[in-house]
């Protein structure tokens, strides 16, 4: 007799940047190279000095014991500093919970904040690992459609009128995964207040912060609200701006109680993130400043070439962001996976459906355009039917 | 106001091991150095080879992308080879899932065979944080005691007599932590088949596998029943054996089908576990056989030294294995923690208290003497009341 899983689990589909990249192999490379534009991978390589600190770190015998479950101290208060510095409010290093990776940050975060059955709001179209998430601990996805004509920018009064009894949060992601939109600041402070007075959590996924262009200042104010720390936290990844995701870094931003809450979690779920790359991590964000801003302006370049591919085509930027653009394809009527498993087969060009973002995503895909250089984005022009 | 948490978070108590250790901050130094004996931590440095490797790997650009969800194919296909020798019987490399320590090893395998409201049987004395894994899940725990007098083997009927309804696993550790006791091969095999007989996982936590004496053999012979996929996992953690808990790794065996379960948890946990690390292991696990041989000839002597700094005093060993001793305190009646406690404060020897590992543990103290070497050991003799 074959023993059950869990059926949240089971009911799950298969991960699916591997099913997306699977597509991509039957591509015979007749118009050029593979295009990848699924998995958002910067493309350029960690910096050299940043290699060797992650060398150095991982070959010292004193980062091969247990570390502190909240993270490296060292870690906590450059990222604490960092962040003050980038949304002109304090933030302190005990406010810091250190995660491997900001997925983690999020599956720790849902588990500190719902039960099953309850509800947390994700604005659709949604990232499919925070639906998968929810859906594994029982906790239920309650959707809020971003309209296109918006920009994919989500209402406050749709958040507030969707709020229920057992709803514990409202999780934004912005700069947005999949559409790239930007939520202005105005925005982002009326839904903070209007979860403040309903008594839920606001949680900020902001993975792709370090790519919004030089000179935007702070993403938001959130931090500079009184007593923030009562019905906020945010969400970052070390894996994004300093391209290694291969190492698995990120950070919870919360309060003294959220932190408490959450480090037993943490002791679960991993007792402490890996901690020689925390010690190079630490070196790096000072260090490694004005690296990060020249990425920055490179993915400005970026933007700009993939608008001037798609310019003349039938595809059209629906929301275009620091990393990621929706567009809409021009088969109306077509299934979205129909759709980028052909693109991926036939053009070599490796996109995500809109479809695995959520109910009602079928006209458009999701290209992370950010993973390549100017030139190669410019080949998209002739790939795209 | 102040938003709400996860009661079944709330309720956890803080972790423990941190919660024991500042206790030892009060100790003064009168009676000599700090006797460490609380996490489990060998106390030798990783091979200074591993070291080097783990540098190599992790300056190395290849693997600060991501990776394969399921881990490395060349640790998979190491520790497959390895497994297959140890246990005398195929584990194939698609078997295997690499997970970033064993505590997420556990917490992985748990949501994906248990949903909210069902329950799992544990052996008290547990490991704490498998019960507060489970309490953060909303599976209940099916405690099944495990008695001094049969050296805290416990009994199948007994583990039989316990299966529920909504009974879906029975996790066993063993060499046991907090007991030491090692489980022999046809308790081990009983277990298993009244597991496959109700259709209920077996689950067997191997983390201090590697500190058996040697030329014991095969610390099981589960994986040569036919169609052991359906009813067994088997966990693992390569902190211990290699010292490099900080850097964070464990393993997952199991059939394709729960494999393919476990994969989607892990994508949402953390996508991977962190890459350099799985590449320096691949290398370390046949290069360094000699050297973790040579460790578990010295746990030997830790053992040996721990018996007989005991052999004089008032503390009784209850039960003693691969790492860990289970001790009887002389102060009947006094709470673990009382004990511990003191002890920590006044003798400087720290140790995790029998109540942190379930009701009824008040007469006990675990020390995981192997931290220590023999001659440190020893120092306990003149230290215990």
């Amino acid at each position: 007799m074959t023993s059950p899983f869990n059926p949240a689990v089971r009911h799950l589909a298969a991960p699916p940047i591997p099913e997306v990249q699977g597509w991509a192999r039957a591509y015979d490379g007749r118009h050029g190279p593979l295009l990848d534009f699924s998995q958002a991978v910067p493309g350029y390589p960690p910096h050299p000095d940043l290699l060797a600190w992650l060398g150095e770190a991982s070959a010292n015998p004193a980062y091969a014991g247990y570390g502190d479950i909240e993270g490296e101290n060292v870690l906590r208060e450059a990222y604490a500093l960092q962040a003050s510095g980038l949304y002109g409010a304090p933030v302190a290093a005990s406010e810091i919970q250190i995660t491997s990776g900001c997925n983690q940050a999020f599956f720790a975060t849902m588990l500190a904040l719902a039960a099953p059955g309850d509800d947390v709001i994700l604005i659709r179209p949604f990232y499919f690992n925070h639906q998968m998430t929810l859906d594994m601990l029982g906790i239920v996805v309650n959707a809020v459609d971003a309209k296109a004509g918006d920009g994919f920018v989500p209402s406050p009064d749709a958040i507030a009128a969707a709020i229920r009894a057992r709803t514990r949060a409202v999780v934004l992601v912005s700069p947005n995964n999949p559409t790239g939109a930007v939520y202005p600041h105005a925005v982002l402070q009326a839904i903070f207040e209007k979860c403040r007075e309903r008594g839920i959590w606001l949680i900020v996924d902001e993975t792709y912060r370090d790519f919004l262009a030089d000179g935007t200042g702070a993403p938001h104010q959130l931090f500079a609200n009184a007593r923030w720390q009562d019905s906020f936290m945010g969400l970052y990844s070390f894996s994004k701006s300093f391209c290694i995701p291969g190492h698995r870094l990120g950070a919870i931003t919360a309060g003294g109680a959220g932190v408490e809450q959450i480090v037993k979690i943490m002791d679960n779920l991993q007792i402490c993130a890996p901690r020689p790359v925390q010690h190079a991590i630490a070196r790096a964000i000072p260090a490694l400043a004005a690296w990060r801003n020249a990425n920055c302006a490179e993915m400005g370049r970026r933007a700009d070439a993939f608008r001037a591919a798609l310019a003349n085509s039938r595809w059209q930027i629906e929301a275009l962001g620091a990393y990621f653009g929706y567009v809409r394809h021009p088969f109306a009527g077509e299934s979205a996976v129909a759709v980028a498993e052909q693109l991926a087969r036939e053009a070599g060009v490796v996109t995500v459906p809109g479809s695995y973002f959520g109910d009602g995503q079928e006209p458009f895909l999701r290209l992370a355009f950010a993973n390549a250089d100017a030139a190669t984005i410019a080949l998209l022009a002739s790939r795209l039917p």
